[in-house]
């Protein structure tokens, strides 16, 4: 089945924003099991939205069309599509009530443009938008599919996942995909490729891999393809049970979870504490691990000790070791990551030091040298990193390495 | 003049990676004074490409390709344009040296496969590539363009920069733009547009306004059209200061720079020093400051106070205050505040304090409100703020706060 995305939106045509709505419909569109052919973006032009349907109807399954429909723009892509499914806009008691619960519910009162939008192409289904006042149009002809939503990311995908799906499913005859996601870190893409290319050249057919790569993380993401009645599941398992045979320390998880979030639950689960002490990540790891909401049940704080002056006084870093060694060293790091911990009362902690660039190159210390440590009930781990010299690469590389450099020296 | 941006590549299809080579290219493309009329992904397939370029050729003066050129993907987008412009490959000798020097300088060896991208379409005019393997092309065809640029954002960008733009200039007779961007926050973009409405409809017709927004930072870009020999630059610099008189609290910057590069540079010229003690934030606040290549010259640490414990026995906060007031309060942060100024020996600082969410809300406290406070030589100054009860974005609007806040209170 194949499937082109069109987004309408001039902002997206003059770099104003990045069209993100596309990639996610894309990511969700592969999953169902559609292939998507093309991703256009045109401009507000009733004249322009009219070609581009009838020239993607003709190679197409399923038109995705996204954005024009709010009311200040004149709801360009509902009138383009009414004229085109030879329809007309009918008055709908049910979407004028949508519109009139949803504003009753954001306190807002309904003015005359808000009126125009209960106006309703006659032979589309509608596809109700719970968190909007634009609602999403299913039009058909000849087996093919025009469905149109609007550009407010939240509004399209509530009505996407709430509407689209189930009614593309039983309209569609789409395969049943089982989808699963390793996620891998501590590894480039690369060397990971190279390392597990024997395993995936012998994956069933069946089992189509995807390497969706994000800083310091590869998630692998594995679909499955077949009848709902076949054990499909525990068939991936054991090829995932395989990958965990190869790189067994590369993989923390087999469902999609960040490394924070995967702390955040061991953490609760084992009742235990953490504290960072931040030098060249200045706060970053800090502020991934608050990303996580319910993090301040085990995060007690994190000391951001970039001068030397913070890392002696308020960690009791020893001055002569920071003179002999340099603040970027083996042991250095490790009083940091012992001092918070004493100092914050916490049982784990996360320290880093190293040369973000592009300026503090030093002999033997190059930037992108990063020393990490973690201090814990058994003792204190550290491990020397090189990320290169690109700043934010290389402070976003160093809190990963840091996160998992904890998570593999919690016992 | 009309362009068509074409990104080649299943990857995105898939929705794996976000096209942002799109939205650069849009970006420069209007700023080059070009008119972006359509951007279409598709297919790493010679017939799509082939059917895309003559349809794009229809109905614009230049197509800009992007993707599809390295040399493992067999040079998809080289042979198909290669055959679509009816033209051979060649060895250039001068692309076998461009891409020899490049490997040299990476101290890697050529193989078979770098060799093969010296081959160039015979018609073709060389857009060289200093930081890849695979050359630009640029085509012409009865006074229209095809360009094509390898995918890779950094290589595409630097010839794009350092050659497309000079010869697009002779080619096409692109009017001349000045622009320059006025950076404004503190105030909503809807907000923003309603108070500047008036000054939007009295610019003059040469002058067109966009708005780039980011979360808390509102960017707007003015971009003058007109002969080079007017004194462009002084007619927008008007307008700009008329701007000034109406929203004088709100515009930082005159020229495109962020918050903590704007801090930095007042830090540095001034000689004082910056800290930070964070409470809802995380430590999202230094790692923003930290961002900023230098910034160890003025920035010396931060106290991610998360729990109260830390608040107290850290930064010295009144265990008897936190409990009459709570710790999102105007007496907690104040002395927030004070006290990581004077645990780290600074001159500046910023607190924050506030209910990330989703859960912690308490009677007179809904989820969202933050309290921030600036501690300086002249005293504490301190304001609440409520940024909605989305947590990702909650922090990230405290955190610019919090770095306006201080621009506010420097004297």
């Amino acid at each position: 089945m194949k499937v082109q995305i069109i987004s309408i939106g001039d902002e997206i045509l003059i770099g104003q924003i990045v069209n993100t709505n596309s990639t996610w419909l894309a990511t969700e569109l592969t999953i169902l099991g559609f292939t998507v052919s093309s991703i256009l973006t045109i401009s507000d032009d009733k004249q322009v939205i009219n070609e581009a349907v009838n020239t993607g109807l003709q190679t197409n399954d399923l038109l995705i069309i996204t954005g024009g429909l709010g009311p200040t723009n004149d709801d360009v892509t509902k009138h383009a599509l009414t004229d085109l499914f030879n329809t007309t806009l009918e008055f709908s008691e049910e979407v004028f009530e949508d519109v009139q619960s949803f504003l009753h519910k954001r306190g807002v009162k309904m003015n005359s443009l808000n009126k125009t939008q209960a106006f309703f192409p006659k032979s589309a289904y509608l596809l109700n938008n719970n968190q909007g006042t634009a609602p999403g149009m299913w039009f058909e002809r000849e087996g093919k599919v025009v469905v149109s939503l609007p550009g407010v990311p939240w509004e399209m995908k509530g009505i996407f996942q709430q509407q689209f799906v189930k009614k593309a499913e039983k309209f569609f005859k789409l395969p049943y995909i089982y989808y699963q996601t390793v996620m891998v870190t501590g590894i480039s893409e690369s060397e990971l490729a190279e390392k597990i290319k024997l395993w995936e050249d012998t994956l069933p057919n069946n089992i189509k891999l995807a390497y969706l790569p994000a800083p310091g993380i590869v998630r692998l993401r594995l679909g499955i393809e077949g009848n709902k009645d076949e054990n499909l599941k525990s068939i991936l398992q054991e090829n995932i049970d395989r990958l965990h045979n190869i790189i067994p320390e590369y993989i923390y998880s087999d469902i999609e979870i960040t490394l924070q979030e995967k702390i955040g639950e061991i953490f609760i689960n084992n009742n235990i504490t953490l504290s960072t002490a931040e030098s060249c990540t200045g706060g970053y790891i800090a502020s991934l691990i608050t990303s996580v909401a319910g993090s301040s049940r085990y995060f007690k704080g994190s000391i951001v000790a970039y001068s030397n002056n913070v890392k002696s006084e308020v960690l009791k870093v020893d001055n002569n070791q920071i003179e002999q060694y340099g603040a970027v060293s083996k042991q250095v790091v490790e009083q940091m990551a012992i001092g918070v911990n004493k100092l914050l009362k916490t049982d784990y902690s996360i320290a880093t030091s190293g040369i973000a660039g592009p300026s503090g190159e030093k002999k033997d210390k190059p930037v992108g040298m990063v020393w990490i440590a973690v201090a814990t009930p058994q003792g204190v781990f550290s491990d020397k990193f090189f990320f290169g010299k690109e700043r934010e690469f290389n402070i976003k590389r160093s809190s990963v390495a840091g996160l998992n450099f904890l998570l593999r020296n919690i016992k």
